[in-house]
């Protein structure tokens, strides 16, 4: 990696991309606008760098804006593009640039001096703080207002004369820029309309993206959109037509074959899934809002540890759904959604290790937090207030309006864990001491008041006396491990599986529920599941991962939400994420057991699942390890130290580059 | 006044100007930034507007951006430029737009729903406020990222062969775009030199301002720059070379004129000088910085209201003045500047009755007396803090480092009690009483900590031992009326007439001095004062006052200030804000005494000071008050009821539209 970096205010970067993404929304070629409060980046910099060098050094002041100005100590300024040479000894680079759109940004060429994470942001009296970069920024020539993503030239797979028109089919659910090239019209101008499906592509008055082509010499490019079918309506005119694919240029490391080959399709079309929808931060998905929300990028986090282990987007993520001090609404409004940032931070340090970004999110975390605490009821608890909107999950099981539910509350509790680990991560003793006292009382009050001793399970709130149970609030119970064994066990037996109680429905939850059944060890339910209800999206065709799947539906009925023809998104990245998080964690049983895989376990899942043979690979900051279990034989290689492998009672050291070859039969 | 306005977020419009004021000087053709945090617009809008109709209402929906939506209720999203019908009822229309560049705004044509300053603008969570709008942009053709001056073609006066080129002179300071027209080399490239005198016009190498010329099609207009002086190098082409005057097109309602031609002199350069300097809020100078200053800009307050009475620049100023919270730094980094700050928003009040405004900037005050009160002492005084500027004036009697100085407390003693007075406007009792406490709190610490009972006179600082007296804390005293009348009187005896103490010598603080000597009744001093010092610019040659006057000094000796032969500003607004103070407020003898002018009182000067007759006008909200005084007899005339006419012991009520003669002798 190269030293020098462009350098920004700190989160600028974030900043710029997070409002350019959410403010990118259209419907039938018109701009949608963002739910929530969008921050910008600041238009002005500051930033300074002090040191001291036995000899002089010569630097070459860059910068991305002609408003620019660097001085040492108390010299004139100098303009952008100078060449400075800084005497030797003890020295203050000061650098100031403004620039009206985008973000200004600089970047200085130089030994000591050279402009990298070391530089400080100079805030008039606030914090100052490190400046900010990103490492897909190191060559002058790259300019960090254009997100760095890979292009790959597509063709349609299949083309068709329908409709008055073209319709091109590319085979598989899509994202870049639609290319018109050698129209013959030479400025031709028309509309052309996409489609996750055929029906969407065709039914062009209700398909949500539509492109207003205008030629330029026979060719146009479109803004990046989702696609799988493109009809061009004809418009008396010969072109050619093909796509730009736009993507972000990360290896997935984490892999997973077996011998059943509905699972390993499944496993694909997820990992293709969480793929298209990682991109500046991690998206919902990519044909309808194209936004950031935390509870999707909470699940799409714990997926992409088992596939790209792609840290930057994840603290690119956390970045952009903070947004600035002062905090004024939930993250994306939803209460649960904040809960699941802090919880995401920790998380976060528990599979990389990554000090320096909880140092630098840490006071995000404490004005998130801080915000929710300034909202809860005399209790103690949350309760819904003005402009939040709770959402647990779509599937609306229990009164929303019933006063503080359940689900949210252990959240909360989970968030105070959360934050009291970062607290003490950052010796902030008094801050720990406080999120532990929290989270006891939170967990105390949910075991107090939300426990039924009736029916022996917990309820989803007690201000109706419906005293009403679902799934929800009972596998956060099991999954964040808010209650005792005993509960927890009766918890299985008469929520769990309990048919009576009415079944998770929606893929954003199963997320939870299947990591819950591997939790108790229900490994039979959880490959069940992806058989029939991911393997029933699969049977429909789906060449990625839907927002919801609903096995009675029909044809283009499953198209439909929120009230429009084509308002499901078919790319949605918790649609992907269960199966690449279950299979990772809990069939090839790989997790950290303390930051950065410093120490970790493998305990494959030796049950009779029907996947025959299996094997995959587990990214971590450090290196791979490699599992494969067949026919009661379990092979395990891994990169790094620290690991033990679990099976049955046993315990076995992993040696680093040494596999490890256990026979269980 | 048309009632659909152009709205945005609160301050946008000030924001904006301030952020694009503050970047935009150069030296010598490069950039120099600013010294402070800049602050920008949001480039998010969400404004609504809640209402009933009896009727369907038909609006059209305009922004500044396609990335805009309307809704009614929860409609669809109209794009802009929609013709929409709102049904009769109740009814509530949201807006949003999104801007990268410059700011969001939108204008509604409609009756009920068009665009104003009663919409509301969303906060997500924080407090909803009115939307931003100015009154100077209320058509759809305004576009409100320009700033709305008013232009006029201006030739040079003369011009002279001289040096390899041509030196042009306006025959007086002047802004606005420099035009090359009728180029004969049509793309010729070439630099040429302002200044503000001869002497920095003629030399290039060091003139502050330099323009980079790039003509197209034989023409080039500059960026608004000042000039008295061009000198264009010959670049071997024919060319012709004019001026437009840029400026803010308000009414100068303010007049004075005596019998003595020097001071109407004076009177009118000061004019111009406040004129020239009235622009996006009130400048320092026209020519280095070009920024706003809270200590300059008090001056220019309290000068406006004898002359332009243009409330809408004060309002400006003080927005682009505070910046965004939190605030982080004193106002320009000098503590004084903050007080002043808070100081003039209640002079506002009084001057103006603007309680919409005060209303919009109460927390603004609030947040900024809380930065300030976050500073204090253990004692509860101002001292010096790590980026503060201890300013009171350039010229340094006394040791700004050594510890809590006096004048300093003074003026957050006056800050205080005008922040008591807006509380109580705001109805904000706790608020009122917390800060009359603390005034008089820092009243007694100022009365018993400085006042030296052996010099009968307060001393700079108590810290050092050193008891040095100098006239500016005395000066506050006074004016500010900050300790018993005892003490006053020592007060002038001890230092204000006493030639011991070194003189006040910049025109900055001259201006205290002189409404200091008005109140004791020195008139003569403060007239001898304008003939000496104002006098002595003018026999210079000024054509607008100076940042600084030092009559020892010879020819282009003036012009040179912070190390530079050339850095003195010729044109600064304190330079011009006495004269007009000092003649409006104790010559003419105007001034309220309640908000509004709803009652006021004049009290013209009749001591014998060489003036001869005089007569004047002075501007009020709502209308102007005529005074003459002329071998003995006062005429008062005014638009406005409430006034009492004060000459010796006798009161005469003023009665509106009615010429009031008195007769002395």
């Amino acid at each position: 990696m190269k030293k020098t970096k462009w350098i920004w205010c700190p989160n600028a970067f974030e900043r710029y991309h997070g409002m350019k993404l959410h403010n990118r929304r259209t419907k039938g070629g018109f701009h949608i606008p963002p739910m929530w409060r969008v921050d910008a980046p600041g238009r002005n910099l500051f930033l300074y760098k002090k040191a001291e060098t036995e000899k002089e050094e010569t630097i070459v002041f860059h910068a991305n804006t002609q408003n620019a100005a660097l001085r040492i100590d108390h010299s004139e300024w100098y303009p952008e593009g100078s060449v400075v040479t800084v005497p030797a000894g003890k020295h203050m680079i000061k650098v100031n640039a403004h620039k009206e759109d985008g973000f200004p940004a600089v970047y200085i060429e130089g030994d000591t001096y050279a402009s990298d994470g070391s530089w400080r942001h100079g805030s008039y009296g606030g914090a100052d703080a490190h400046a900010g970069y990103n490492d897909m920024y190191t060559e002058l020539s790259d300019n960090p207002e254009v997100f760095k993503f890979a292009y790959k030239r597509i063709e349609p797979v299949k083309s068709e004369d329908v409709a008055g028109g073209t319709l091109y089919d590319f085979g598989k659910e899509s994202f870049g820029n639609i290319i018109f090239e050698g129209v013959s019209a030479k400025e031709a101008e028309f509309s052309a309309y996409c489609g996750e499906s055929r029906e969407e592509a065709l039914d062009y008055k209700n398909s949500i993206v539509k492109i207003n082509v205008k030629c330029e010499d026979g060719k146009y490019a479109s803004e990046s959109v989702a696609f799988r079918f493109v009809f061009v309506p004809d418009f008396g005119a010969e072109y050619t037509l093909a796509a730009d694919f736009e993507y972000l240029p990360v290896e997935n490391r984490g892999t997973f074959k077996s011998s059943d080959s509905l699972i390993n399709k499944i496993y694909d079309i997820a990992v293709y899934t969480l793929g298209l929808n990682s991109r500046e931060g991690f998206f919902d998905g990519i044909k309808r809002d194209r936004w950031v929300w935390g509870g999707d990028a909470y699940q799409s986090f714990l997926a992409n540890y088992y596939l790209a282990f792609d840290s930057d987007t994840v603290r690119r993520t956390l970045r952009i759904l903070h947004g600035d001090d002062p905090v004024t609404m939930h993250v994306n409004t939803i209460p649960d959604y904040s809960f699941y940032w802090v919880i995401s931070l920790w998380e976060y340090y528990c599979y990389t290790g990554d000090l320096k970004f909880i140092a630098s999110a840490y006071s995000d975390m404490r004005s998130l937090l801080g915000f929710a605490e300034g909202r809860l009821s005399k209790q103690g608890l949350y309760e819904k207030r003005g402009g939040d909107w709770v959402f647990v999950d779509w599937a609306e099981h229990f009164d929303k309006d019933a006063g503080p539910i359940c689900a949210e509350q252990m959240l909360l509790c989970r968030a105070y864990e959360c934050a009291a680990s970062c607290a003490e991560l950052m010796k902030d003793t008094e801050g720990a001491e406080r999120y532990s006292a929290r989270a006891k009382d939170v967990r105390e009050k949910i075991n107090a008041l939300y426990w039924d001793e009736e029916k022996r399970a917990f309820i989803d709130e007690f201000s109706t006396g419906n005293r009403n149970v679902t799934r929800h609030a009972n596998i956060f119970a099991i999954l964040y491990d808010l209650t005792t064994e005993e509960r927890k066990a009766a918890i299985i037996e008469n929520v769990i599986k309990n048919d009576a109680v009415p079944a998770i429905v929606t893929p954003y939850f199963k997320f939870f529920e299947l990591a819950a059944m591997c939790e108790i060890g229900d490994f039979a339910y959880v490959t069940d599941m992806l058989r029939s209800y991911w393997g029933g999206m699969v049977a429909e065709g789906a060449t990625t991962f839907w927002e919801k799947y609903e096995p009675d539906m029909k044809g283009a009925e499953h198209y439909a939400m929120y009230g429009h023809p084509y308002g499901k998104s078919l790319c949605h990245a918790w649609g992907g994420t269960t199966p690449l998080y279950v299979l990772g964690k809990y069939i090839l049983g790989v997790r950290p057991t303390s930051a950065n895989y410093e120490t970790y376990e493998v305990r494959p899942c030796m049950q009779e699942l029907g996947l025959g043979a299996f094997s995959g690979k587990v990214p971590t900051p450090r290196g791979d390890i490699e599992v494969s279990v067949s026919g009661g034989e379990v092979c395990v290689r891994s990169d790094i130290s620290g690991g033990k492998l679990i099976l049955g009672g046993e315990e076995y050291v992993i040696e680093k580059d040494t596999p490890l070859n256990i026979k269980t039969i």
